[in-house]
Parts: structure tokens; sequence; C-alpha cells
């Protein structure tokens, strides 16, 4: 079953009915209003969707009959909940835009084939007429990924998969299945754990993104370093184009030329719609167990990740929090809690002298018994010779429990005149300390020069979650007062700043985000002229009218 | 220091010197005629080089000039010696060309450039002036991949890398190395040993082949299951195009669009040169070990590997050979030998009745003492499981030892009337079988069909040497009676067979070979026309002149 888009918020995280778990907690939201030496929050809801203003249709009478002809009338949609639920993804931006009403980028229609037939039609119509079109699966992107396009002169459609929603096969002895790209998650691995078998890919989004849409971006799920990213379990997939189907046999590994499978992975809709996919899956661990070290700086806990990942010692998760994400998530939590035996630990720790910038790494071991037992054990030794204090269970029990909800938090903050946004970026081990000092220092900066009034200050914090032997990602997250006469520019000047000090210092515009709109202006830095040459060459011969996600990727 | 050129054969494999072991033993030849029902061995020695026909070269004196400018003038080289040795690679159809003394696909002329820069200028001036570019690594392709360009009506040059030797840069933190394209494999290994580094890729090339080449053309060397294939340690390279550079920043992952280094790594010379590359390396193992087992059949010795993989016990090497493959090799290397004990137990085993077909498994484990130890017990248990006998370390040993010298026993059997070839593909577990039977059947029926005589028989056999969680590679030797009439049309006839019951069996061409000339017939069913396109519009961007490798990699 599609998910319902009437229980979604059309212009917030997730299900409507999810309680707000913040709701009423004046104490939390004092301590967050001194965080940020702000003298109170604000009042600043969202605008109805009544009340958002929605530019007419620019397709004509024939088009929707055609439209609708293809995929059946009712799986036409253009009224004003669809058009405005498909208007743009879930980043800060997006969330401004709709919280004031802004519809401006709305698809004149959303469709929703249910076979790649229909995608095929949709795209050969969509060619002849010139009507852009955006891909949609779970809508999810945070950096503009599915935006309509904004301000064109031409019709524009949303294709939304949500209807190709089936396991199409799977092969147990090759751990392979293929999956029609419009599934999401849980209903990806609940069919894959009727096989004993899981994808293991859990991105926060996990419960309303998609197969299609995480290939199309690149993304990298919690427990990366077992399932590694969507390139990394992508085998092949069937592109769907304004020419026809692109598709390479399903092969463990060929050295038949270049492969196309690795073009489609990251083409973000721009080449074509991604319709079904064969991927990498594993069995369903034996055994698993998490555990979390308290290091006394970010360097030695990094340090402590990158010698095992470079002696192959197979953790699942390994997710280091620098001191300002430990020490504010730990204020967080214990408002108004009781402390536990953990966190009273916690605190004697934090408060000896040896740990005043504490880092708390968490980390998970799956797999057979004996490949957990060797693997936590040959961890444990690493953490140790780092000067790691282990914490035991409970904080990686902890962080599991919540792991799909913090996204939740988001909206409660824009209620309040207070923005949080994130963003990521990767690089080497031996350049990572430069290169998060530098994103920390630009966050900081920006978000001090850009604040609602002087003395202003953000919460710049970060976390390692995606390991290599060659080097990490960086996540940041930061949240600020919002600057409400002019939010958009007051968070185009963050992103601005954070992006210039990424491709500055060795990192790449985003490490699991992807493109989209957002990181659009530092592709052409990060590829070179020739290599965007290479792309528009690409998107050239496989979307010639180029009708396909205008804006996105490609400069 | 770049190898010597004239202490190698320009018509053979390897070195001028290397001792044929196989020269005056005729218990050896004696026993391959009978198993190739051969009344006799022939003898068909190669032509000398002075009887072999060189054609004039078509560049002007002035291209002559310019190019001896760019490089100096002792690099840039016409003489018989270096256009003979460039002309071809060491496929087996390209020793019967260099045998028979046909040099009609010799460069014009060998180039050798020490920078970047100068590889950019000469490709400046060749597109300039249409000349044709080959580019030259080892010269070690088996697949047809530096061939020069065959009639063409337009000059040709050979960039030959070999002066591109040097080590540019190590990070041992990010245990990351990045070196000029023209190293081989020793050079390259002896440098990172200086810091206890090591890449691990061990093609049986080794010695002569280079990094540019293994990028270029995908390959794997024989500790694939720990280093991986070269698309997976590759992590940045420069390519020097008609157009100036195409390069990405060295980061460990990124969702900044598709990764263009993806379409380096087995872009063969079409799209341009390799000059220098980014690669993964790993700390030199602590501890290494080696051990065999013998299974009843392909089939329980391959679900053996398979269990492995997928249950993450990280072997160096895991490595099957089929029935036929393990009899002809063990009764070979035991001609004129005294029996050790091992190979008695072997032969005890062989004649038991559970072992009629047996095939032997050889593993290595590598890495710190304990991870050796528990990869080792691991894999054990899953041998155990499936029916293996251990045979301990010597089969891995003696293996170990003959690596990368086999390849010299081609060029003894061609003097005699003998060929011999190898071909490679890979599959899912689950399709493995289906297209090990296929392929094995389309060579033995090709081969008694274009024997020289009816009753001719090949010997066909197969191992699998590299492995992944979803399938495995097979790979073929064939050793037949040559149809001296018309050796071309034989090896054609063959390699048509095997080629179309890969592509008809679900096995990519090439798994770790690459396409070059050979494979080019059977590209267009692997990648679709769709796809085919899509390889034309990168190298259009890149290569506007066509001037890069014509005739491979794209039909």
């Amino acid at each position: 079953m599609p998910l319902d888009r009437h229980k979604l918020r059309w212009n917030g995280w997730g299900w409507r009915d999810h309680p707000d778990d913040l709701s009423g907690r004046e104490d939390v939201w004092a301590w967050l209003a001194g965080e940020l030496r702000m003298p109170a929050l604000l009042l600043t809801p969202a605008l109805p969707l009544e009340d958002a203003r929605l530019p007419p249709s620019q397709l004509t009478e024939q088009d929707r009959r055609v439209l609708a002809r293809v995929v059946g009338a009712e799986h036409f949609r253009d009224d004003m909940y669809e058009r405005a639920f498909h208007a743009r993804g879930r980043s800060y931006h997006d969330l401004l835009r709709l919280r004031a009403g802004d519809l401006s980028d709305a698809p004149d229609a959303v469709v929703c084939p249910a076979t790649t037939e229909q995608v095929l039609m949709l795209l050969a119509y969509a060619s002849e007429r010139g009507v852009a079109v955006v891909p949609y699966g779970g809508g999810t992107s945070v950096v503009g990924g599915v935006t309509g396009q904004s301000g064109g002169d031409r019709p524009s459609i949303t294709i939304d998969l949500s209807r190709m929603h089936r396991v199409e096969h799977i092969d147990p002895d090759s751990q392979l299945v293929r999956a029609q790209a419009g599934i999401c998650g849980p209903a990806l691995e609940k069919a894959l754990a009727e096989h004993r078998l899981t994808l293991g890919h859990f991105p926060q989004s996990f419960e309303f993104s998609t197969l299609g849409g995480w290939i199309a971006h690149r993304g990298a799920g919690q427990q990366s370093n077992r399932a590694g990213k969507a390139e990394d379990w992508l085998v092949a997939a069937e592109l769907a184009t304004p020419r026809g189907i692109l598709r390479e046999p399903v092969v463990p590994a060929s050295a038949a030329g270049p492969q196309l499978t690795d073009l489609i992975a990251g083409s973000e809709g721009a080449f074509g719609i991604i319709t079904s996919a064969t991927v990498r899956v594993h069995s369903q661990a034996e055994a698993a167990t998490g555990r979390a070290w308290l290091f006394r700086h970010f360097e030695s806990g990094a340090a402590a990740i990158r010698d095992a990942v470079q002696n192959g010692v197979p953790a699942t998760m390994l997710r280091l929090s620098d001191a300002e994400e430990t020490r504010f998530q730990r204020t967080f939590s214990q408002i108004g809690h009781r402390r536990s035996l953990v966190d009273r630990a916690f605190a004697v720790l934090l408060n000896a002298r040896r740990y005043t910038a504490a880092c708390l790494l968490i980390a998970r071991f799956e797999g057979s018994q004996d490949r957990v037992r060797w693997s936590k054990s040959a961890f444990s030794r690493i953490a140790r010779a780092h000067g790691g204090f282990p914490l035991g269970r409970t904080p990686t029990e902890r962080w599991q429990q919540s792991r799909f909800s913090t996204p939740y938090l988001r909206d409660p903050m824009l209620d309040r005149g207070v923005g949080i946004d994130t963003l990521e970026t990767a690089t080497t081990w031996s350049n990572l300390a430069t290169l998060y000092r530098a994103v920390q220092s630009a966050l900081e900066t920006a978000i001090g020069q850009t604040g609602p009034r002087a003395g202003a200050r953000g919460i710049v914090m970060c976390h390692v979650s995606h390991s290599y032997p060659d080097g990490a990602s960086l996540y940041f997250t930061f949240i600020f007062p919002r600057a409400l006469d002019d939010e958009i520019a007051q968070w185009q000047a963050i992103k601005h700043a954070a992006s210039q000090a990424i491709v500055a210092n060795g990192g790449t515009i985003s490490h699991h985000h992807g493109v989209g709109q957002d990181h659009l202006p530092w592709m052409a830095q990060e590829k070179g002229a020739l290599g965007i040459d290479v792309l528009r060459a690409v998107k050239r011969s496989l979307d010639p009218k180029n009708i396909l996600n205008p804006g996105k990727l490609i400069p």
C-alpha cells in the first residue's frame, strides 16, 4: 500500500498525528532560549493551506486528458492538497517557503504511474510537449531535490512513484532483491524479513523515503559501515528516459567498460526516472549489541574509528559526536528527568578534568555470534588505546529508540522563532580536523552575523557517522534564532558560508544528501568545467528536450 | 626506472631471459600431445623481427619534429623495434599476428612523455592534426586493448607512459597514495613497503602492467577479496583529454552527483589518458597464512566461498578450480617428479569414490594475528560444512610461488603447434552453475569443430578467483591443437562461441580483462543501444575529434 498522503504533513515532517513531545515543555523551551541568548522564544506559526498562494495550472485540457488516460483518471491529481504536498521537499529552506504559503513552485499536476511502461509513456508525452517533469519518491529531500520548476514558462508535472512499490524478485542464494523504485523503507524491510534478509539502509527518513530516491541521491543509512551507501549496495537499476530504458545486466562486477549503473546512482532525476532496482541484501543478524565510549577529544575518538575501519573491524555503526553535540544532547535529554546511573556516571566524568570536552561514541556490532564477539572486543581494545572510557550499552540503546523521531523536533522549533538545519560533507582522515574546524567556524560566524540582533548565538554541533578506510563524513546540525524580516537571506548566507568553507577545505559538497538546487552553485568547483560538460553530454543523450528535473544537479 | 623494453620480448610474454622450464621436457610434451589427442606436437616457431612486415610511417616530417620537441628527441622513437614492440598487446590473437610477422597495426611512432603537461600537449597536437593516439601502459592487455589502428588512413602514435612512474604523495593517516599512471606493480609496492603499506593488487601481469592500465580496464588482482578490483581501490584519477584535465576531489565518498571517477575506471584510453591516480592502500599484514581444501564438486566448493563472503569472513583470496583444472594441474606438476606426501594423500583422495571429480580450493588469510586466526577458523568451519577435506598449507604455498610465471608457458606451447587462451566472466551465485556449463560446453564444442582434424580435443578448465556476496567470476583456460591453415579464424570461432554463451546466459562479457577490440562485438548487447549512446556522448564531449584509442570500448 502506498502511504496515504493525507495522513502526512504537507508543510512539515512526517505523520500528521505524530505526538509533539515538546508541547507544554516550557522548561525545555526556556533552556533553548537561554542557549541561543534569546530573551524569549517567539510565536511563528505556519500559514494554513487555505491561505497559501497556488498559481493556476499551465496544463491544457488535452494535456490533462492524455496524462489521465496513461495512468487512470484517479491517479491524475491537480487538487490543491496534492499540488501543495508535492511543491517542495523537506529542507529548512523548503519549510520556510511552505510555512509562508509560497506554492509558486508547485507542479501543475501530480501523476502516479503503476508501471515502467506508463512512466515511459508519460516521459514521451512530456518530451514531445515540452512539459517539465519532477520525479518524486518520498519527497524527503533536504537539498531541494524535488522542488517544482520555479517561474518556468512551460507547464510542469510531478511523477509520484508511490504506486510502484512491489518487490519483484528475491534471489536468496545471491542475496539480491529487485523491487520497484517507489517502495519505501518499512515495506521493503518487511518483505525481506520474510526471507530473514535485510538491506540495512536506515536513513532518518527511512519511514517515508524510497528505494529510487536513495539511489537517485546516493544516500547513506545509519548502518552504512555494514551496508554501505546506496551506490555500494546498488547492483543494477532500470532508468526510464525520454529515449527509452537504460539498464545493465545484474552481475557482481564487470570490466565491460564504465558501468552506467554508476551514472544512475546520483542522477537525481535529471537523466531519467529510476523505475526498479536490484540491490544487495544480507542475512538478518544472528546477534547484535551496542556499546558506547567517551573520548577526551573529537580527534582521539576519530582516531579510534579510523583504526577500526583501517583494520577491518566490522562494526555496523560508529557514530562520534563532538563535544558540543555531546553536551547539547545530554543536557537536552535530562531536562526535567531524574538522572539515571549512567547519566550520573557520565556527569562525573564530564566534570573530571580530563573529559571537559568529552565526545560520545556509540557503536553497534551485528552478525554471527562469533563475529559480534570478535568485532566488539577488537573495537574495545582500539577504543581503550585511544583513551576511550566505556559507558556500556545504554547510550546506544537510547539513540536506537529515538533515531527516526529526531526530525519531528524541527517543526515545533520553527513554530517558536528557532531555525534548525543540517549539512554534511566528507574528507580524508588527514584533513578531517581542518575541515571540521573550518565549517564549524564558518557556521558560527555566519549565524552571528545574520542573527536578528547583536549577540545572537547559534548552537553548532557535529558528528562523524560514516567512516571508510580513507576518511569519514562530518554531519553538522546548527540551531539559531530566525531573522524573521528576511529568513531566506539568512539561510542563504549561512548555507553559502558553510559551502564555501567545504569546497575551500577539501570536502565534498555532499556526502549523502545530494545536490538538488541547494548545492548546485558549488558543483562546478567540485566537478570542474569539463566534468560539468560530461554530465551535460550524458543528460543531452538521455533527455534531449531537457524536461527532466530542471534546475537540479547540473548548473 | 622504467623497464628496459629491449630486455622484454616483443612478440611473447615477459622477460627475454626468463628460463623456459619446459625446454627439453619431452615427457611433459608427450603427455600434452596425448591429452590433446595429437599424434605428435609440431614445430611452429615465431618469425624473427627482421622478417616481419612493417608499414611505412604516415607521420610527416613536421609531425615528428613537433612531437619530439614536446617530449625530447630521445623519447620520440620510430625505429622498428619500438614500433613492433608497441604494435599489439599480449593476447593469444596478438601473439598469432606478431609471431607471423604481421606488424600492420604498428604505430607510426612511440612517444614517451614525462609529465601531464606533455600528455596534454601531445593530445592537443594529435587532435588538431587528426592523429590517432593509443595509450600504452605495460602493454599486457589480453583483449586487444592497445592494438594500433589497423588499416587506418590517418597517422597514429602510441603514447607510452613508462617514464611517468613517480609516487607523488603518500598519506599514511588516510592510507592513500597518489602515483603517476605509468608506474608498474613492483615499483609501486616497493615504494609502499617503505611505509609498511601495500595496494595488494596482484594480477598475473603484476611485474609489467601499470597503475593506469589497471584502472583503465577495471583489473582485478589475485587478492581481490581483500583489495577489491581497480574500481574499488580507485579514489580519484587525473584524466588528460584533448579538452583538458578531468579530475574530481579526493574524498572517501560523495553524493555530489554521479562520480566521474567511475567513468574513468574502464575508460580504456577512449576518453583520455590517465596520468595519475589516488588509490586506497592498506597496512602490510602482520600475519598471513594459506590453506587448501578438496571439495567433491565445483558446486559445493562454490557454496563454501559464497557462505564465507556472505557472512563477512575476510579471506584475502579464495580460489576454486573445477575438476578438470584440478586434475590437469596436479598431473602436469607431477610429471617426472617424486610425489610428496601431500601429493600422495591427494592421489588417494582422488581415487576414493567420493572425490572422483574433486575440486581444489586454495585460500589465503591476512591481517592482524587475531583477524587471521578468526577468519581461518571461520572459513574452516564453513569448508567442513560443505564437505571440504583439508589439505594443509602446501597447495597454496606452491601456487603462491609460481603465480607470476604461469603466463610464460604460453610461448613454448605456441612453438609446438598448441594454442592456449583464457577468458573470464562473472555472474550471480544462483546463475553460476548455468553459466559455467554453458561456457564450458561452448568452448568444448567450438574447439572440437575448429580443430586441425576430426577427433581433436581441447582441454577446458575453469576456476573461481573473485567472489562477492552476490556472485563470482569464472575464469576459463583452454588448450587446443592449432589449426595452422587458418588460425585466426579458429580463434575467432572459439571466441565467438564462448562470448555468445556468456551474453546469452547472464554473464558479463568481461569481469576484469576489459573490452578492447576483442569484446567490442558484445558491448551493445551488454549495455543496450541507449547505453552505447551514453558512452558515445561522453567520448564526444572529451575527445571531439575522435582520436583516442580507435576501435576499442565503443562499437
